[in-house]
This record gives structure tokens, sequence and C-alpha cells, in this order.
């Protein structure tokens, strides 16, 4: 294996070389300009890679401008689909990702002949949110956006950015189901919110279309986690190693309020195959987050705050929550410390059409993770009969 | 006010004068030996005082030989008491203190003629933990066993200690309640397990006899806000302020676990006079925790971490709990997110005599501040159907 090019090593050789290459895994752009000190190269991580994640397929959607007021000048999406669309484009399921997840989790633990998003009978898009490290985001667009420098992106400028994917890329106008989880659920709220009559079932999973002060809270304290870190060094750190202490803290943080009280009282971290909670710290949770890109992280973690349907209809919760058409489960997981089923369920009695599904399993919120398989099977027999609801 | 003199000026001026003096607010004691580089002198933090949290009087209860092998020369307990020792003295109760509390909180929410701890009635001994700042603690011990270099200390050397308190000092023999929250109800537990005979009736609240590992690794978190910031030093900064930065992120993390979703969602902070999460966190959280000293939270973070009455009988729990002979309510906070019900109720069933008595509350863990006037109503009604119960 090559060694990996750095952000700074690129600058470094950069400074004495005009263009550089990395051992062929990428291609760097002329930055061009000044010397370049707000000029970051791509960042080179095998964790996000095909050979990870994989298969996806980068497809553009050319130039984004984003709620905040920054512009994404090509917005390529790492996307994967499973079965077929039908000759009437009726089929189509969407799948947003969560907050450090891509595809392939949505893939591994929710797509298949004996799970509800069966391929055989639905088109289904798994489209990777902006920031998760497949997609564009601040470690791979390089330039002046990069790293620390990416603009702030929205959960409404990923829905933005899925719609024209579909419509214009897929040719697709009407959507038989969105689910997502977490970040996900948020994306999903945000569908069937902004685009009511292309959304005709939404399965939002242990998340809120109206993101909480405590769970705003509970972020910060993971973004400071990050940000605290010397290494991270305002985000110009060179490699995710370098804000190794940052990523553990984080971890740890994850493994507190991820699961549940009652997940370790019931040792299910045992059942998972790890001999004590340290065990599991350390040979799960933070070799979990270990490779990832602190400012993707970031990059997710600003969004994941900010996530609410109402900013679409000036505020009024009610208002935006009414709007939606399809037909909808709100499916918290029980055992959830920061999606909790009572602040889904201030939000499902706002839907028309809707019905309040909550998954019991003692995983907490990582339960979506597919750790429980009675909870994955309860997902799937809500779904199986979410979709056999008339459009 | 005299400017306070803080540790390295005087490890600084003591370099170069034989002894200091800091403003007649403290008496330093020769360290002698080396320059002193592991020589502490006590610090000055104006926090720890009377004026803050008195009144309470300091009580040497002499050596103590610690569990984890260490000693404290000189142990000194601060103690705040109320009402009078009748004379058969059957009418004492004992309240330890919890993480970051003092005398001074237990005395504002729980003492007092309107509650079930009525000192007209009762004589009311409080006794701050070691190492919470009043009592023997980092940051005021000084010398050789000062800051980072205190010794290891335990739930049970806290309670050794109180007991020879309250049998040498006081004359003590029989203790018509123990009652204690957080750590307290730590202190309660092995209290009510070490010495069953002295121990009529006990009330742990909010709290656990044996820490679980999801709050082991919640205070862990904790204690890696503290230390992870590199004003910390190892321990050896000035001031607080030093570390004011990990101290806000260790009070965010509180904010996030020490209240509930349910308090946030039902917008109780406002309730509490804080327009908006941020001013409840700036205006409350953290200016709560920033004058504490780190080493102290530390100290008893550790401790935390580890309390565990089985420790007594060889790591078997329901032979610990077994041993109590008190009437015994345990009454975890309904919404309390790391001394959850749950794992209260799996202790209540091994303690015979016991009853589960959950208090109802949104405010969480910290609901034990008295935020919630009605969660303190419960309390008083059961402490007062506990006490009404013959020893």
């Amino acid at each position: 294996m090559a060694t990996p090019y750095t952000r700074r090593n690129f600058l470094k050789t950069s400074s004495v070389m005009a263009v550089s290459a990395a051992g062929g895994l990428l291609t760097v752009g002329c930055g061009g300009g000044d010397s370049g000190s707000d000029e970051l190269l791509p960042l080179v991580n095998p964790y996000y890679t095909q050979a990870v994640h994989g298969p996806y397929e980068r497809i553009s959607i050319g130039r984004l401008e984003l709620a905040e007021g920054g512009v994404l000048p090509n917005c390529e999406l790492a996307v994967a689909t499973f079965g077929t669309l039908n000759a009437d484009k009726s089929n189509a399921i969407l799948i947003p990702t969560w907050y450090s997840g891509t595809s392939k989790i949505m893939e591994q633990v929710y797509v298949g002949p004996d799970h509800a998003l069966d391929p055989s009978k639905y088109f289904i898009v798994i489209v990777n949110q902006i920031g998760n490290g497949l997609s564009t985001s601040p470690h791979n667009i390089g330039g002046a956006l990069g790293g620390p420098n990416f603009p702030k992106v929205r959960i409404s400028d990923d829905v933005r950015a899925q719609h024209r994917l579909l419509t214009e890329h897929f040719g697709i106008r009407s959507l038989a189901l969105v689910v997502g989880g977490s970040m996900g659920a948020q994306q999903t709220y945000e569908w069937a919110v902004r685009y009511p009559d292309m959304v005709k079932r939404a399965a939002p999973l242990a998340g809120t279309a109206c993101n909480t002060e405590h769970d705003f809270l509970f972020t910060k304290t993971l973004k400071d986690a990050l940000s605290s870190d010397p290494g991270f060094d305002a985000g110009r750190y060179d490699l995710p190693e370098d804000v190794a202490a940052g990523l553990g803290r984080h971890a740890k943080m994850w493994t507190v309020m991820g699961w549940s009280t009652e997940f370790f009282r019931l040792n299910r971290h045992r059942a998972l195959g790890f001999d004590s909670l340290r065990a599991f710290v350390d040979g799960f949770m933070i070799p979990y987050f270990a490779p990832m890109d602190p400012n993707n992280l970031l990059a997710m973690a600003w969004k994941w705050q900010r996530g609410d349907v109402s900013l679409l209809t000036g505020g009024d919760k009610a208002a935006a929550l009414g709007r939606i058409k399809a037909k909808v489960f709100v499916m918290p997981f029980s055992t959830d410390m920061f999606f909790p089923p009572s602040d889904c369920l201030a939000e499902q009695v706002l839907i028309p059409n809707s019905a309040f599904r909550p998954i019991t399993t003692v995983d907490g919120h990582l339960g979506l993770f597919g750790t429980d398989a009675d909870a994955i099977a309860q997902v799937d027999l809500n779904l199986r009969e979410l979709l056999a609801l008339p459009a």
C-alpha cells in the first residue's frame, strides 16, 4: 500500500512543486491563487473508499446553493442502488443515511430479500448524506472549501440535492417510501414536508422532525470532544490519528448515550462478544469512529443539531407537519436517550395519516445498527404494513 | 479582598523565601525536603469557605488508612449539624453529600421544620465527603498529597471516617436514618451494609449500591472533559479558571445527562427562569461548576465510579445487600439517566425489609437539587413514612 499523502505533506510539497499526485489515489486540482494558506488539498482517507463502503456510484448533481448562503460548486452524491425501477416508476424507495453512517450499513441491516426493503420488489436508492465522507465532504472537496472551510449544510440542502438526483438523474417523480434512521429520519421528515406530493409513505426511525434543545446540546458535547483536542488544530490536522484522543472521547460519549442503561445492565455488550464494557469501548466503539475524518463528523453534527422542518413554514411546526400527505409510521426506539419516544410522540400527533409505532428494544438509539435482530424484525413488520397501505 | 495566592505563586516565592503567608487566609506548613517538585501548597479557593457553604465545623478524625493503601495523616471532616441529640441518643440522622455538593445544599433543600428532616425532632449531621472541598481534599491538603497526588479514596473510606466521627466525637451508636442522594446514596448503602446494627433506616435517593458499567463510563467522560484540557496540566494548574474550558465541557455533559429529555421538552429550564437552553447552560450549569477545583472533582469522580458494597463480601452483591438490617426505601428519580429506576429496582429486590419508592419527576437526576418542589414533597412523604416505622 502506498504511503498516504496528507494535506500538510501536500502543502509542503506543493510549495516547491506545481503539481503532485497521491500514488494514483487522487486527482489533485491546481489550487492557484495565493500560496494556499486557505487552500487545502483533499485528504486521502482509506476508510472512505469503495473497498470499505462500496459499491456506490458518485453522481454529480451540479452546483448546489445552500440554505445558509454557501455553495457547493459541484455537489457529488454517493449512491448505492438495489433492484430495478418498474415501468411506471412507482416502486422507488429512498434511504438517506445517519451521522457517521454510509450506504453500506443501511444495505447490510435493512435491505435484502428477507427484509421489507426487498430489491426484488423495489428500486432502492441509498443516498449518502453530504459530509459523510463518500458524498462531497470536508475531507475530499479540497480547495478553498476544504476541511474546516466546508460550507454549512442543512438537512434541507441534502433533501433538495437528493430531489434533484432522483428527478433529474433517475426520472423518479414518486417515492413509495422514504425511510431512514436518526439523521436519516431528519431527512425523511424533511422530504415528507418539503415534497408532500412526491412522498407516498414515510418511516422516520429513531429521529425527530425538529431537533430538541437537549439533543442540540448532546451533539455540542460530541463536537466539543473533537474540536477541543489540541491535535484538531482548528480543523487543519493531517490525519484522523492526530485527533485520536478527541475521537476516543467522542466514542465514549456515544457509548454512554448511544446505547442505554438497560443495554449494559442486561449485559448486551457481552452478548455482542465483549468481555467487559472496556473491551466493548476499546474493541468496538473507539475503532468504529477512529478512521473517520473529524471535519466530516463536525459538518454532519452541525447539520444534525439544526434539523428542523419548520424552517419551511416560518417556524410553525404544526403547519410544517400538517403539510405531510404521506402515510407515516413514526418509529422511535423505546430506550433511545436522545431521540426518546416522548419527543417523537409529541410530533406524531401533529402529522395527519400517521401512526406511532415504537420499536421495543434495550439497545437504545444504536439499535439502528442491527444489534438487536428482534428490533429489526419489528421495523420490517411495520414497513411491510406501511408499504401495503394504498399510496 | 486580598489577591489570592496560588500554588505556583507559592512555589515561586518559596524558592527564595523559607516561609510565606497568604494574607492570613492560610497557614502554610514548611514542605522541607527537596525543592518541592512534588510538594504542593494548598490552593486558596474562595468557593470552599464558610462564606459560601457555612456554617460548618471541621473536625479531625485523625489518621485514616485508606482502602486502596494510601493514608490521610489528618483527615478532617466538615460537618454541619442541626437540632439536638436526645438523651438516649436515638434521634440522630446522617446525611452524606453528593458529587460537587456540600452540606449547604442538603441543608437548604432537605432540612427544616417543613421537611421530614426536622431539626426540632432530630439531630441531623451532614458530613461533607472527603474530596468535596470542605473536608480534606486535593486542593486544601497541601504537601506531598496535594492536588493530583491526593490518595485514592473509596466510598468505604468515607463511611469508616464518618463512623469514627459519629461514634468517637458525638458518642452516637445508633442512626435513626441515613439518607443521601447520588454519591450520598452510595454512602447510604455502604453504611447500611457495613454497619447493619447501627443503621435503623436508610433512604438512598437516586443512587445505587454497586455502580454500573454504564455509569462508570459516563463518569469517565466527565473526568476526560477535565483532564483533557491543556490547562489542566496533569493537575498542576494554578486556578480553576485555567481549566475553564474543561469545566465548561463537563458542565455541558452534566446538562445532557443530569436533567432529562422530558425536562427540556417541557421547558422546565424556562420555568426555572432561563429564556433558552443556552441561557440555562451559560447562566446556571457553567457558573455552578466553574469555581470548583478540578482535582477535587476528579477525586470524587474516581470514588463515584467505584462505589460497590460488594467489596465487603468478596464481590457477592446479594450477600452484601442481604446484610442490611435497616428498613430501606429505595428512591430513584423516575427520569434519571444514569441511576435509572431499573438499575435501582434490580438492587432493591435483594434487600430485606425494603420497598421500592420511585420519585416521579421530569427533572431527572438533578431533581435532587430541589428544582421540582413536588419531587421533594414526595421524598418528604416517604421519609416521614420510613421514620414512622419501628426501628
